[in-house]
């Protein structure tokens, strides 16, 4: 693969967990040696590279931009400093950058012009309210955001419940975070009493709670969920 | 929750990674305040203590084991000392505990009592190679191991692929190490020339391989899967 570059995947924090909690010192060292930097957002991409790489100076690293404004045609341009062998990361405003997120499409583009292209290590709430739930770690699916009209929701809710159950499958699920209390009435009213649903908010912070009942005990249960990033999961 | 213990998830690397690359440094700390452990295999659990925490005694460590042969009547003793105060770590073999493994039980257990349950972050396969592969990460389902007879392994591989093209999910799914080459032709043989296929084998570790091309790109493309672990994504 001659000299070209390296496609760097880099996971921000969840929040405002502290990062030697969530990132391995690893992701530091690569992160000296890049100056080239496609990004969901520039603001807080340079707030993560301040704090991890205080050393590095800012004003010399390159910015792209890619989220739902960008004309995708681009993104080859984007990737060109890769032909000359520098390296670039990409960094994703929370998490791991290519799930649920833009840097997919880049990542996607790497793989067609043979760019190797390496993911690093760090915090994932889909994959840690998932091993914290106590629900089937061999067979689960991530669904994304639910449907926005209540009838719809819940048409959605219902099925995902079905194959929780019947395929033993866990079922993952997000919402915007002030709609978390209707997705949460919704299934108090909808699912079979002893259904499991793990409720997991605020993951790696201070505040984190992840918490695994019946529908019925849920019932009885106070969660403050508005506003609070918030992964639903049934198993 | 008075004072109960806390159960703690601990990630191990995947293969011979070093630990400062895929663990951060805050799990260290966890583990110096940890005597009692829930592991999938003793032996793997004390070779990680010895290397990440050298300075415990590990002969004043208590170990349980969980794995197929435990009788899972013996889990509520396994946790008993957490209402002692004393927090207990579950360590798995590779990788994140409770994804795909049999640490899932002793979590489920741990809700049924009260007990907060704490995922540290560490390395999945699963998540590192969905993160690389450029595919959906938006919709995406883990399907564990295929089936062991071709027959039966092949509608399963035409169903994945269905699924993946449909829906636009991405499908994962693994294999016994020695039977991959099998999976592979199995693809080849069976999928749309079009349809794209990620394979991610010795993720973390030096000889790590992560790339995407399309069935018939596959076609004329040699690659060695032949006992090194290997995740497959169709999207």
């Amino acid at each position: 693969m001659n000299n070209k570059g390296i496609l760097y995947l880099i996971p921000t924090t969840l929040g405002e967990s502290a990062y030697s909690q969530v990132i391995p010192s690893f992701n530091n060292t690569i992160l000296q040696e890049i100056d080239v930097f496609v990004v969901e957002n520039i603001k807080t991409a340079r707030r993560f590279i301040k704090k991890t790489a205080p050393e590095k100076v800012i004003d010399d690293l390159v910015f792209y931009e890619i989220n739902k404004r960008t004309n995708l045609d681009m993104l080859p341009t984007f990737l060109k400093p890769i032909d000359e062998g520098k390296n670039i990361g990409v960094i994703s405003d929370a998490g791991c950058p290519g799930v649920a997120d833009p840097g997919a499409d880049v990542v996607a583009l790497a793989h067609q012009n043979n760019i190797k292209v390496v993911p690093l290590v760090g915090p994932s709430s889909i994959l840690l309210s998932l091993m914290a739930s106590g629900f089937n770690g061999q067979s689960f699916c991530f669904n994304g955001y639910l449907p926005k009209e209540q009838k719809d929701r819940v048409r959605k809710l219902k099925d995902l419940e079905r194959m929780a159950i019947a395929q033993k499958q866990t079922q993952l699920f997000i919402e915007t975070p002030y709609r978390n209390h209707h997705v949460m009435e919704d299934l108090l009213a909808n699912c079979n009493p002893n259904t499991k649903l793990c409720v997991a908010v605020d993951i790696t912070m201070a505040s984190e709670q992840i918490v695994t009942k019946t529908i019925v005990e849920w019932k009885s249960t106070k969660i403050d969920l508005n506003k609070r990033p918030c992964v639903f999961l049934l198993g």
